[in-house]
């Protein structure tokens, strides 16, 4: 973990299975956040209260997670439910419930057990601690295969400067949004704006670049703290800016693909470039209907060479492409890792998007959970 | 058959299996036509055909199908070889080459072999009979599990008009187009504008509503060929039109369920009511959501009531629904057939979709197909 910040995870008893299912994220100072969300209109009820606390944007020293709930389609109750636990928190750091952010993830439709959380929040507190990290990221996960995380280090000015992202999510991920939870901690000390602006750089070229299953989840989140305790020189959007971002973006990537590795019954990882595009939105929407064509990703699990869903998937993209124009290429299929190449000789522009095959695993999974 | 029409079906070699693969539907009258196709932008080189001589609008008296190979993403030689074809039927049915009409379904990308046509054709015609339709309904298949047929007949003034349509189509199924391969045959007399506004109304309510997989084809065509053999009282879009376009819905609508009960791997019938939208456009585009999501198709194979997938569908489409607002209800989950009714308190629209579940035989059939 980034100087200054401590975590921890427990099992409340939300999860059935007795697995860790809360989770507990702290900064010793106030940190600066900034966030994105799914864009679904339905949205969960952590959703609701971090966007009604983020407006005062006083700065934060808790993220409060659960896993196995999603909090969501749960009415006024849920937001109320939601609220009196960053009350608990709170109560127990002693700080503002307004200084404490929460995100769920879970089944969606049924309300969540304040009594069980309220009754964790004591030994989670207490249990707070930097290799508490490891106990929180496998809190916050579902049926993820394995754990997420990735830190960086690098120097801003005479300063070294920490950033660490934990991410969650297995299905239900598709792009055009935050997707999934993820949470980034920097002891950076940067610019309100600045942060902000990284962040949606950084997402769209990541978390908005991927998908498992193409369905939208109502939880989405991407969460970043600040805390400043590196006391490097400032980043603000005109100095630092550009190293801080680039730090920003490897954490991100690397974390969307390792959500894409640890995709729901997921046997192959596959990269689909579009080259040759008009623009960069273009590129990326025929890459998302390759990604999101089931028959493509039967095909890829089948190590089944029907090229022509690749091209039918563009057709269906809508783009203006001429099958004249159209070049496809795709690595050998009985790897793990598979290359999809697209060329539109449109333009110039290119994207890259990643996604995993459908495979019966994907089936039973989905089909059992609740 | 309505009167006046023949048809034929025969192994020509291009299934490897030896199933029929090769149908010739025949008019012993010039027949008026109208067609929907895909809108996918890669378009199967049958399609281009269609349109040319469609262009024309002389009247037609066949249709050539193949399945097996779409003979699509096969550039000009695709082109010139789906001409060949109707050149070769037009020569032994001693016709026009723009007089015969065209249709390819199956794998994408792969040459079509003119030669095996060209050697099944003789006996192709010379089999023509009115029974030969049962031997064409099966040389459309390709991964369809049973033959989708239905005929109804309607009295007009002192006459009795008879429609008939057959269908093939069971992946790669997704709306907005003229979804996979149907042809319907008419004796009715009929106006060429009555003609093409009734099939465009039918096809809207029927094989648009529907949707297996989310995957547009490229080879999508829906044709309707009437013969005026029925000497009925003329049906224009101000005459009669009304009884014709009744049977043409009830028969599109009837051919678009038989597809989705026949979808690939599914083992439900799923009927999705949005109710209380704004308009149809909006009632169908949360339908289809909801349709298209893998997670509520899985859920539904797995009959776990998992409700919530549905209202993060919902909400997924965009549109501007409350969360307070939004009801939800579905049958038991344990029978063959679903229904899944939402309600939007939005307004007074509604619009119905059909589809299927997503299932592990789904995957291993499209794992497989090549």
């Amino acid at each position: 973990m980034p100087g200054g910040f401590l975590a921890n995870g427990v099992a409340c008893g939300i999860k059935k299975s007795g697995k860790l299912d809360l989770a507990l994220f702290y900064s010793q100072g106030k940190a600066k956040a900034a966030a994105m969300f799914t864009t679904n209109k339905i949205l969960a009820a952590h959703i609701k209260i971090d966007k009604l606390y983020m407006k005062k944007n006083n700065g934060y020293y808790a993220v409060l997670v659960n896993s196995g709930n999603a909090n969501c389609f749960t009415g006024k109750e849920g937001v109320k439910d939601a609220e009196a636990t960053t009350s608990n928190v709170a109560g127990n750091l002693k700080v503002q419930k307004e200084e404490v952010l929460v995100a769920s993830t879970g089944i969606i439709g049924k309300r969540i057990s304040v009594e069980k959380i309220n009754k964790a929040l004591p030994g989670l507190v207490q249990g707070l601690s930097r290799p508490g990290i490891n106990r929180a990221k496998r809190a916050i996960l579902t049926t993820d295969k394995q754990v997420k995380e990735i830190t960086v280090r690098f120097p801003l000015g005479k300063q070294e400067v920490t950033l660490c992202g934990i991410a969650k999510g297995a299905g239900m991920i598709a792009p055009d949004m935050a997707t999934m939870l993820v949470f980034l901690f920097t002891d950076a000390r940067i610019t309100q704006g600045a942060l902000r602006s990284a962040l949606k750089i950084a997402v769209e070229n990541s978390f908005n670049c991927i998908t498992v299953d193409g369905c939208m989840s109502t939880n989405d989140t991407v969460l970043i703290l600040a805390n400043g305790q590196a006391q490097n020189t400032l980043i603000d959007t005109k100095q630092n800016f550009k190293v801080f971002l680039e730090a920003l973006k490897s954490v991100t990537e690397e974390l969307a693909k390792m959500i894409v590795h640890g995709a729901e019954g997921a046997t192959k990882f596959i990269r689909i470039t579009v080259n040759e595009a008009r623009d960069f939105h273009e590129a990326k929407r025929a890459a998302l209907y390759i990604a999101n064509s089931n028959l493509f990703k039967t095909a890829i699990y089948g190590e089944n060479p029907n090229f022509g869903r690749i091209a039918a998937a563009v057709g269906a993209s809508k783009i203006q492409t001429k099958e004249e124009d159209l070049k496809i290429g795709v690595s050998p299929l009985n790897k793990k890792e598979i290359d999809v190449e697209v060329w539109l000789k449109r333009g110039k522009a290119c994207a890259r998007v990643y996604t995993s095959d459908l495979t019966p695993e994907y089936i039973k999974i989905n089909a059992a959970y609740n």
